[in-house]
C-alpha cells in the first residue's frame, strides 16, 4: 500500500491523442487514432507507431520520474492491446518493458483502459472523435471485459502492479451537457456516429459491478480496481454503501478548465478558493470511499494568458495572442498552483498528473504557449512544481 | 565568449550510431546509417528517421540542458544535411528548430560535421563501417567544403552559434594503428571499403587550412572555428604557430577507453592517475591554442565490471557477465570521475558530454548494464554528475 499516491500519466505513449504528439499526425487528416491508423498505408502506420512507441516513453524516464520522487505510474491502455483488433497494432511487448522498468526503480503501475470500441465519451481521447456508442453494443461491452481479464491474468502476480481501472472517462447526461463531445470533437463520418449519446449511470454502475467481479476473482486481494466518477463525484455513495467492494477506489479527474466552463473566474484567487472548496468535497467522499485524483495539470487560461474556454488547444482553433507572464511570474502561479493542488488531492489517497510529456513546440509554434504546462518533465525542468 | 565550457553532444540524433538507438535498426541487417538507407524500402526509411528525429530530441530536452546548468550543445551533422544526397534525407528543419530553442533557453551550439562520403575514419559513427576513403577523392573533399559553406552561410547570423567544427575524427596512422578500424568495424561491401586508409597529417592540415579560409571568410569574427586533432593531441603546435588562424580552437576527444587501450589499469586509482598526467598535457597545448574536450564520458570498464577492451558494446559482442556495484557505490565512482574529469578539461576551455542521451534498456536487456553512463539524462537523474 502507498502512503499518498504522487503519480503520474504516460499519456500519449500507447494511446494517442492529436495535441500531444503532433509530429505523428502529420501528413494526414486524422484528427485522432482510429483515422491515423485507417489514413495511412499499413507500412507507413507501423512504422510510426513502433518507433513511436520505442522513442516516446523510455527506461530513461522512468528512471526520471523515480528521481522526481514518483511512486506511481498510470498508464493509459487502448482496447486492441492484445493485437487482436486490426487494423491497431497490439503494445503488450511495450507494457512488459514498462512493468519490468517499474519494478527495477520501485514505481507502481496503475492499468487504465482507456478507450473501447465505438468509444466511451466521444472525446478525441476515447480513440475516435464525436463517437459514443460502445455501451449500445453488448458485443464491444463483452470486449471490453475481456481485455480487463486478459490484462488482470497477465500482470496479476507482476510486483509492479498497483491497480487496473475498469474505464476511463465514461461520460453520462451531466458531462455530457457540460462538454458537448459532438460539437467538440466532429465525427468524421455521421455514419460511425449515429446514434451516439452519454452513457446511463445504471448502465455503468451494471458495467463497474460485472468487471469488478470479474477482475476481483483473478487479481491478488491487494490489487487496487478503479471506477472513474463519470465526473460525478458525488452519485457513488449509495453504489459503495449497497456493495460491499473489496479494494476499489474512486477516480476523480480534477481540471482547472472545468472549473472554468462552470464559470470559475480565470484568475489565482478564483482557482484557490475553488480548489479548497473542492477539498471539502473530497472529504466527504473520502468518508465512505477512498478516493484519488487520476488526473489533473497545472494548465489553467489565466497563466496561459488567454480564455481557451475550457481547453481547447491549438490543433482544433485559433487563439488571439494571449498575455505573456515573465519566467519567474509563471514558476511563483505554478508553485502556488501546484501547493494547493497537492494539499487539496492528498485529503484523499493522491493523485496522478497528467502528463508526464508532450511533443509540442513553443518556440517554433508560439500557439502553443502555455500548454506545457501540461507536461510534467518541463514542470520539473522549470521548476514550476516541486 | 563563454566562460568554461559545459557542453553535451546531441549524438544518435541526425546522425545515427546503431548502439545509440538500436530499436531504429530493428528488422534489418545494417550495422551503420548508410545500410539502414539502402537497406529499408523508401516509405519504410523515411517514416523511421522522420519519426527519430521528431521525438528523440524535442524542446523539452533543451529546455533541461538549460536548467541543468549546461551552456553548449554540439550538433553532429551529417553530410547529407541539405537533403543533396539520395537515399538520405536533410535535416535542416530539424536543425533550425533546435538554433531556435538554443536561443530560447540561452545555450550555444558547436555544428559539427560529423561524416563524409566515403568515411574520414571508418567507424560507424562516420556513417558507413569499415570504410575510409573521402581523402582519396577530391570531389568529396570539395563537396565536404560546400557542406561546411552552406552551414556558415545559413547560421552565421544566428545568436545562437557558438562555433563550427570542420570534421569529426579524422583519422591518421597513429589511431589507424590503435582502433584497428577495419577489423572493429567490418565493412559489408570489400568493394566499397577497397584501399581504405588512415588520412595523412599533410592532407588533413590542408584540409583545415583551405576550409578555415573559407568559413573565415563567411562568419562572424567570434564564431569558433575548431579543429579536432585527429586523435594526436600533440601535433598541431607547428601548424598554430605557422599560422595566424583567428578564433580557431582544437578539440580533443579524451575517453577513458581510449586510457585503457594503452594500458591503463582498470580502476579507479589508475583512472584518476591517468587524468592527472592528461591535465598536464592539456595545460601544454593550452599554452599556444584554446583547446577544449568535444567528447568524454563517464564509460569505463572498471565501472562497467567487464574488461571492455576499449568500449566495444553489446551490439557487436557478447561479454562475460559483470560484477555490477550497488547504486550508491555507482554514485560514489562516477562522482569521483565526474570531478576529476571536469576539473582536468577545465585546464582548457572546457568539456562536452557524449551524449545526451542513448534508448539502451538495461532492466530488459541486461547486458547493457554500464553502457548507461554514457547518457546525460540518466547522470542527471541517477546523480551521478552534478
Amino acid at each position: 500500500m502507498l502512503e499518498k499516491i504522487k503519480g503520474v500519466n504516460l499519456g500519449g505513449w500507447l494511446v494517442l491523442e492529436k495535441w500531444m504528439t503532433p509530429e505523428l499526425f502529420e501528413g494526414t487528416q486524422a484528427e485522432d487514432e482510429y483515422y491515423l491508423a485507417h489514413d495511412l498505408e499499413k507500412e507507413a502506420y507501423q512504422a510510426r507507431i513502433l518507433n513511436h512507441r520505442s522513442e516516446f516513453i523510455t527506461e530513461a524516464d522512468f528512471i526520471r520520474i523515480a528521481s522526481a520522487g514518483l511512486n506511481l505510474i498510470r498508464i493509459p491502455i487502448p482496447y486492441f492491446a492484445f493485437g487482436d483488433r486490426p487494423p491497431f497494432i497490439g503494445c503488450l511487448p511495450y507494457l512488459d518493458k514498462a512493468f519490468n522498468w517499474a519494478k527495477a526503480y520501485d514505481i507502481k503501475i496503475l492499468l487504465d483502459l482507456h478507450t473501447v470500441p465505438g468509444s466511451q465519451n466521444g472525446f478525441d481521447n476515447g480513440g475516435i472523435s464525436g463517437v459514443c456508442r460502445w455501451g449500445q453494443d453488448p458485443k464491444e461491452v463483452d470486449f471490453a471485459l475481456s481485455v480487463l481479464t486478459r490484462l488482470a491474468q497477465r500482470y496479476r502476480d507482476h510486483e509492479a502492479l498497483w491497480g487496473i481501472q475498469l474505464i476511463n472517462e465514461p461520460i453520462t447526461e451531466k458531462m455530457w451537457g457540460t462538454m458537448k463531445p459532438l460539437e467538440r470533437y466532429p465525427a468524421r463520418d455521421p455514419k460511425l456516429a449515429a446514434g451516439s449519446g452519454p452513457l446511463s449511470m445504471k448502465f455503468l454502475q451494471s458495467f463497474y459491478l460485472e468487471a469488478y467481479t470479474k477482475l476481483r476473482e483473478i487479481l491478488l486481494p491487494e490489487t487496487v480496481i478503479a471506477f472513474h466518477d463519470a465526473f460525478e463525484l458525488h452519485a457513488w455513495k449509495d453504489c459503495f454503501l449497497d456493495h460491499a467492494f473489496e479494494n476499489v477506489m474512486l477516480d476523480t479527474h480534477q481540471y482547472l478548465m472545468f472549473a472554468e466552463m462552470e464559470g470559475t473566474e480565470q484568475n489565482l484567487e478564483a482557482y484557490l478558493n475553488y480548489l479548497e472548496a473542492l477539498g471539502k468535497e473530497i472529504a466527504e467522499v473520502a468518508a465512505y470511499i477512498p478516493v484519488f485524483v487520476g488526473e489533473w495539470s497545472l494548465f489553467n487560461s489565466y497563466a496561459v494568458g488567454v480564455d481557451t474556454q475550457g481547453g481547447i488547444n491549438p490543433t482544433q482553433q485559433t487563439f488571439d495572442s494571449n498575455k505573456q507572464f515573465s519566467a519567474e511570474e509563471l514558476v511563483e502561479v505554478y508553485q502556488i498552483l501546484w501547493k494547493k493542488s497537492v494539499e487539496t488531492w492528498n485529503i484523499g489517497e493522491g493523485h496522478m498528473f497528467w502528463t508526464y510529456k508532450l511533443n509540442i513546440d513553443t518556440i517554433n509554434d508560439p500557439s502553443w504557449y502555455g500548454w506545457d504546462s501540461w507536461d510534467l518533465s518541463r514542470c520539473l525542468s522549470k521548476k514550476w512544481i516541486s
